[in-house]
């Protein structure tokens, strides 16, 4: 199988599922118990705690192990939003985020809270112009990914760290699912306040995930109940699940390193090449994550394309994962302006370090001849 | 080691981390995607719902899998609140409920819900005349548990779900995280519209978990995003959780079935042997949940108790593990009439299916010694 469909899920290391399971079966006492089995798990969690906290270049205070990227974004947003709303009720976000920041600004709507969501350019890019604009007395939050899971545009997340630094009432969340060691980017110096991260996103285990929140930051919880994560996250902790994120996120980091490189150049590559096929037309603009391309084939349907691929071992997907399964146009690309016709026809393609450009070759030979046989099927 | 804390956690079986092992290695992909490797994983997926729900007696589409107890009961409590608050604002629970429960319910007071809190007896039961006195109007849920984690007590769940159905207004939540595969409910004919349960009671995994929603009921998620699990908890599926989750049920299930009355036996025993300490009075009510027998041993430290016991590879608790570092008394206990020097000095032995009647006699020598070691001391 060649799989291109790593923006979605990945494959989780060997080294992940191992941990995972050492850590299932010998430290499998509740951390919050009392007694030397429990005090061992409690110790194991801290160490965990702090090698997240010293790979992210923050502190071990301020990491919340989470059940993933969904369960992250809705405690920032609603979190904050909960605990301050006596300063003002008034989010800004984009309209290009994930569905899980999209549809918590849109429920907290329905709870009396106003929402602005910030436009963005042919490139998927929101403006600072309109940001610094749309901040009013009662902003709360800004919301703001950085890298675009459909199309792997990078938001000026600094820039814009830089204009909320300037309201001290206000809090900045930037959903890192997608970026996390793909492209690097420091909290701290980026003016960052809370950042969701996923563990399946880079090899490591689903229900497995991490809010940062900056200590000088408070908001209610989601899960009410004991007083685990600092109080932000009852319930007894997934060690396990803990330790393997922090696995995962120790050897992508590593493997970023060695390799951004190569994949700069195999993405580079496949625009190369998927710029001589007629029928395609690049929709990622260039200068952004180096794992991920989205293309418009106009006229034929996705799920076509993705299912004769696949029959031949070959992955790759529409749009996110998390509505992949509604039918409607992108509403990502739909706000960079692309016709439905394109927003409709959307395929994306998103490599791991481990991605080779044979893997590629055999990827772009098929798609042509997919593209050969549907054409005159589906015209 | 001879571990008396299942009520906190257990061990995992072998087959059940296996079997995550092998779902996170072989079915990676993410259930929500439309290519053949995603339909594989949602297969799966919906394998193990059916499972679940065949083993529960309720219907594929009625299991939410979740995080486990602690997310189960907000999503539980806060999902009927915030759905159903135009119809009112009140909800009746108990005294006695699992931190989870009751700190879900102290947040809704925050709010503007209003919460009856229903007293229990001596023996940690809530009585039905005050139920049915406190139902009103605008009552939108009860919120009762059925076995108590700390006491092992039974709540009459069946009697409460026929008073509950002659209020078509109000829904009826269970918390069937303790008593799940140690003391049967079947949740349709007891009128249980939801039920809360979590894995790693039942050697399954941390983080893993189903909520029983009966198919009359819809609630607000507490994630929003994608339309996973009916749209009751967005974000990508812990499809190897949910399969582990399901194994670990079936096992338990299988074992309770073989071992319900060994484990019954051996309560018996306990409290027997128990009986003849002369320092030590027993808490937990005849006629509680098999695995669960908490003592009181006043005067002496519970936590300078566990150590020494601890040392010597005997592994007991105190209270709930989620509210076992908070110094003051039990809640629960106080609630049963116990003055504070009992509700201070509370031990509680959980046994799992594992448990041998040698274990049980090694811990009660040694606690016999312990207590002759430490009251001089500390008295």
């Amino acid at each position: 199988m060649i799989y291109l469909d790593n923006s979605a899920t990945t494959q989780p290391y060997p080294q992940v599922i191992e941990s995972f399971q050492t850590v299932s079966t010998d430290f499998f006492a509740n951390p919050s118990s009392i007694h030397q089995p429990g005090g061992m798990a409690e110790t194991l969690l801290a160490k965990a705690r702090d090698q997240a906290a010293d790979l992210l270049n923050v502190k071990s205070q301020e990491i919340v192990f989470t059940s993933g990227g969904t369960e992250g974004n809705n405690l920032a947003i609603k979190g904050i939003a909960f605990k301050h709303q006596n300063r003002g009720k008034h989010i800004i976000t984009s309209k290009v985020e994930h569905s899980s920041v999209y549809d918590s600004c849109r429920s907290l709507e329905e709870l009396g809270f106003e929402v602005t969501y910030l436009p963005v350019n042919k490139d998927g890019v929101v403006s600072l112009i309109d940001l610094q604009e749309s901040i009013r007395e009662d902003t709360i939050l800004i919301s703001v990914m950085h890298v675009n899971n459909e199309l792997g545009s990078i938001q000026p997340i600094g820039e814009i760290g830089a204009i909320a630094k300037k309201h001290p009432k206000l809090f900045f969340h930037v959903d890192y699912v997608q970026g996390l060691c793909k492209v690097p980017l420091d909290f701290k110096k980026n003016g960052v306040d809370l950042s969701t991260m996923s563990g399946h996103k880079i090899h490591g285990l689903k229900g497995t995930g991490v809010l940062y929140v900056n200590e000088g930051v408070s908001l209610s919880p989601l899960f009410h109940g004991g007083t685990q994560e600092g109080s932000y996250r009852a319930g007894t902790e997934n060690l396990a699940g803990a330790v393997s994120f922090v696995k995962a996120l120790r050897i992508s980091l590593e493997k970023m390193e060695m390799n951004i490189d190569k994949l700069k150049e195999l993405s580079a590559y496949l625009r190369q090449r998927l710029s001589t096929i007629e029928e395609i037309t690049i929709n990622t603009p260039e200068n952004s994550a180096p794992h991920l391309v989205n293309i418009s084939v106009p006229g034929l349907k996705p799920e076509v394309i993705i299912h004769s691929l696949g029959e031949k071992g070959v992955i790759i997907s529409t749009k996110s994962a998390c509505s992949s399964k509604q039918q409607e146009e992108s509403r990502v690309l739909s706000s960079c302006g692309l016709p439905p016709e394109h927003a409709k026809a959307a395929l994306r393609i998103s490599m791991s370090f481990e991605t080779t450009k044979d893997e590629l070759n055999t990827f772009i030979d098929l798609l042509k001849k997919t593209i050969k046989q549907l054409k005159p099927i589906m015209e």
